[in-house]
């Protein structure tokens, strides 16, 4: 509660004020030294090229900074992050395919990689690409009635191995197989009772309490050694991304490119304009 | 329930028959997509060789007809399968030897490599090669009152690497390494409770209908995303198996020639006759 | 119970002891085969480089006997092993730290790599150097109102990758590397829930009978196909292990010799010594 206290002052009245960027914005409590990293691309997080960007640059930005922690959360309310927009997949060329790619496995891997504990308070959906941003931090709270998965296939893309090796941490092999084939969307409940979240929550306040007091959980702990510590443990994942790191990228292009891909793209996002017309 | 009446219908009418083998016979039901493949070697579908050609070719012929689905039965009641055949084992020569165990290698290979949703309907004891095939499926619906399990050690010999990998792909490590050292038949309660299978049934009806709802739950999914993803999921250990494959077999043979191993055969043989006779 | 009973004639009256070391005593009960390995430098067994010493004779000694099991307790009450001796680390100089690295790493190695079927009764506390020992072993009971865990992180050091896998073929992975982080000392009942031991028991009397009967489950496997099957399960930890071997002893000499460690192992002895002293 000490610690809940602490960063709504902080956020209220002297906040020490990273840089923010046009869709992410940064909060550093000076009392408890940890960050609260808010996405902030309305209406749902949508990733493109430009967000992922920005998403990198305040991760880097708060791991450079020296802070305790990083808390990710979303400044939109119902929609933690969509996963990739769609927008800049339709109609898209090669390069600009490869570079949407390139910039979510550069916001993963700075994610995944950083050497500061990392908690997602996840107010709201994570389908997909919000999905891998929470499964890629060691702690997730998560309010009620939303749902969370990494639900590729139904979208008829492949989650690549770099990204299932996010669910292989948490989930036992048995389910995760399973969850990844079916492109499973968890409730929240389900997410629970599977491991894929650590809590259910009532509010994004108790969402980012619960990850201020996960993050206290170090306080007596040396945080290089903690650093080493996780870093040693995702090191096999992490080594066998940069391997294959380039394939990655040409075998997205390949796939999104496909007439048949684009053309489900296209009826979603007609979909979507009828919808939004009436 | 729509799925079984479907598949009734299909079933005592109309089935659409592949060709079926000595040892195994296909039905694909027109209107579910789903193939199920029994095996029918009485009295307890032992995997000799022929057995194990015939389940091969089955399995890739499914695999080739763009099933929807695969699942795995027994024609005989009380045992889904009770493994390798010891008569081809005892007195055999190298070579009978080394072709028995490349066989039983090529059937898990279909097996657990199939692109196709695969589950198993245990419809009795599944020891040894048994448990080989039902943990290679993705799902498992098993009769109360019987056995599985990868009992090796008990007969002296060792599960390979391979084998052991379709257990570490269900069973947490902790359980998996003790299960195999034990060489542990579990119950179908006890299965259950350590997630080797995933459900108890109380016929073979009602097995064929968990594991066709299992095959339903991807409806939706794009077949080719999901497939890869399965596959993707499960290369790690496919190419362990390849790298191993020959000296595994050499390994095999080996073992199963030493006059100890051979002499264990002949007394479990000669046992067998003298309760055949009472 | 039949075993214990055993157990207690062996060690009452005639016992047939093996060569015992200054800082171990073994005994090998006649009836069950089984071997206690007691270890027993008062007050908290301690580990430095005499005791490792000691305990690596002791583990081979009982491999070369023939023993049909390995049980490993302490002689020393409420505590199992408190583990590296600070007093060797500490104003060491780099040959000696690596020393006493390397004897770590050869217990480790004699223990996880042993054929036996292993067991720890475990009565008293476990933490860091104790937890390895335990968590070698493949099977723990333990007494209440203990501690045990990899708490290394607390102490600013980090436990090695080999160490890790101990705690990753016990623990699901999001706890392992959770608690690896955390440092985190799990009471016996924590450990009991997370899977990192498996029996509560109320007296050593009571450790020692339940690793027995864990022994006793191998009564009727082929000890040699039980002995590669455990081997096979553990060899690619092994094999990773051999390959860092060195490197890793260097790290842990650069670690254990910068002047912060130093002086937060001399900050502890002089602790020590201060409540001695009241």
């Amino acid at each position: 509660m000490m610690h809940l206290n602490l960063l709504r002052l902080g956020a209220c009245r002297v906040p020490s004020r990273l840089m923010s960027t046009k869709s992410t914005s940064v909060e550093i409590n000076d009392k408890t030294g940890v960050a609260i990293l808010s996405m902030c691309r309305p209406p749902v997080n949508s990733q493109n090229v430009q967000f992922l960007r920005d998403l990198k640059s305040s991760i880097y930005e708060i791991e450079n900074n020296k802070s305790r922690g990083l808390i990710l959360t979303s400044a939109n309310s119902n929609v933690f992050s969509a996963g990739l927009d769609i927008l800049e997949m339709y109609n898209a060329d090669k390069e600009q395919l490869g570079t949407l790619w390139t910039e979510l496995q550069n916001v993963w891997i700075a994610l995944y990689g950083s050497g500061l504990p990392t908690a997602a308070a996840i107010n709201g959906h994570a389908p997909a690409g919000g999905c891998l941003l929470a499964t890629a931090c060691e702690y997730r709270a998560m309010l009620p009635n939303c749902v969370i998965g990494l639900n590729e296939t139904q979208l008829g893309i492949i989650a690549p191995k770099w990204l299932m090796s996010g669910y292989q941490n948490i989930l036992p092999q048995r389910l995760a197989e399973r969850a990844l084939t079916q492109g499973r969307l968890f409730t929240t409940e389900e997410a629970l009772k599977a491991g894929l979240i650590d809590e259910i929550v009532n509010s994004k306040e108790e969402a980012l309490e619960k990850c201020l007091n996960f993050i206290g959980t170090f306080a007596k702990v040396n945080p290089l050694a903690r650093s080493l510590t996780k870093l040693q443990f995702r090191a096999a994942n992490i080594k066998e991304f940069e391997k294959i790191r380039q394939k990655d990228v040409e075998d997205f292009v390949s796939l999104a490119s496909r007439p048949e891909v684009q053309k489900v793209m296209g009826d979603y996002l007609e979909n979507l304009k009828k919808k939004s017309k009436k």
